[in-house]
């Protein structure tokens, strides 16, 4: 089962019900896509609240809690820097993104929230595949 | 010393020689920048040479080398899915991208080669410091 955030974005979550996944809409305390069971955790963000969780300082603890709580973390940016509208140094975000891989987060930046909820779809079918089974 | 390899391109070997960082160019069997000393290996695209090189075949074996060789793999990509200019599905590219994380690959995709050449430097800069030292 994966637990998806009851704040997270309307759209983007209907595009991943339909990814034919087990979805349950919760509060969640850490990440906006969870499974437990194959301890990963995705938090997704559009370029600007990527921006604006760098300048809040919200992005480390978010970071931290994921790291503390869960095997296989990872930080999804739907939109490119160049695209941004927020004021931020195009060098805090990628110094902030090397940050976040040196961790062991894995940064994976998509052009658009169509290609980001195919790419999550991808990554909880191989961790089940990986875990053995039907894990959905 | 960050070896990269002779067949790499010119300009973006010249932006990288102005990092600061010690350089020296040689053939190299594997990845196009690296560091033995921190384990590192970086093999850095273009998005239609990635792509090409999934058509081809030639990613997977690149990367499995990468991975029987270092302990810290990279593959960083410079130009966004959307700009392509190869005939290939963007689920190929996502699925692909998401098959070299399960494998433990850091994918990053930065807007061009200037960020990607930042992003490189961070990346051996942290790593530097992570394992106590001056090892440029």
């Amino acid at each position: 089962m994966i637990y998806v955030d009851d704040r997270e974005d309307g759209k983007v979550l209907e595009m991943f019900a339909k990814t034919g996944l087990d979805v349950e809409v919760k509060r969640l305390k850490c990440g906006d896509y969870v499974c437990d069971e194959l301890g990963v955790v995705i938090e997704r963000k559009s370029i600007d609240d990527f921006c604006g969780s760098i300048m809040d300082g919200r992005l480390k603890s978010q970071a931290d809690r994921m790291l503390e709580q869960y095997e296989n973390c990872f930080v999804l940016i739907a939109g490119r820097i160049g695209d941004r509208k927020t004021e931020i140094n195009e060098n805090c975000i990628l110094g902030m993104m090397s940050s976040l891989v040196m961790k062991g987060i894995h940064v994976v930046c998509l052009d658009n929230e169509e290609q980001l909820v195919f790419f999550m779809k991808r990554i909880f079918e191989r961790f089940t595949e990986m875990n053995g089974g039907e894990k959905k």
